[in-house]
């Protein structure tokens, strides 16, 4: 009979087996299509976006789908509850805008993204790369999105067929 | 995401460790409290409770703790968009009611409920448990929270120290 002590021929224990899978997956392989509004739009046309893709959180672009800020459902579940004519406010007013967007790239892992939705308490991150502007400096370019949905369903892939 | 292959002197794959050990975790272990509004109450006050409590789900009780309904952000900004009355609205009216309302146990692996929350499109389920009624049937007394956050925090506790 082999004793059942947690240690592999490896001399990797079991938590590190798993520890270091979770840490192995990238942004890149579980992120979703970003969905964006255009820094002019109105909140309206903003939850109207929301309910048409059915997503949680929008990211707010300018021209090159440059990031410059977020929407959340909170964020318009606060604005409409206010006496706001939401059909003439703009998005600019109610988001959190950069550079207070916490955000991730895909070249990073999804455990560290996860880490930072947690520490931060949002429910999604922009993906973002960086892009040179004209003026010299950096922009952000929105290239997708990782929700706590993508991080669920990582966690129900990788649990699969036990 | 696909494992490499790599198999222990155990005879186990690393792909095993990992689905056998994200497989050990039950819901009784990182439920959260469950935040509850009662179901003679209205919209206004469901919308005042998410906020207050910070959560984006909640249960609609009636007497004893007894899952009637779930209130989703997205189904109290959809009723705040409308030309509701949202002071004199019941959230009865809104809410997503029993059978529909999906739900686990603290007996169940965070698995399986993750894997419940992505097949039915949720952000979070009531922790449920069975309770005898007078007329002889059953009840489902809410005793905690599951949610994606929930997930996430797990996904990121297990990844930690690497």
């Amino acid at each position: 009979a082999r004793p059942r002590v947690g240690y592999f021929h490896s001399g990797k224990s079991r938590y590190r087996v798993v520890a270091e899978k979770l840490n192995s997956v990238l942004v890149d392989s579980v992120k979703s299509v970003p969905i964006v509004v255009n820094e002019k739009s109105f909140v309206y046309d903003a939850v109207v976006t929301m309910f048409i893709e059915d997503v949680g959180t929008l990211f707010v672009v300018r021209e090159g789908g440059l990031l410059e800020g977020v929407l959340s459902r909170k964020d318009l579940l606060k604005t409409t509850l206010g006496s706001h004519d939401i059909h003439n406010l703009p998005v600019k007013v109610v988001m959190t805008r950069m550079p207070n967007v916490v955000h991730t790239t895909p070249e990073e892992t999804v455990w560290l993204a996860a880490k930072k939705i947690i520490e931060h308490e949002v429910d999604a991150l922009p993906v973002v790369r960086k892009v040179p502007l004209e003026d010299g400096s950096e922009g952000l370019e929105v290239i997708g999105r990782l929700s706590k949905t993508n991080i669920t369903r990582l966690f129900v892939e990788l649990g699969e067929g036990y």
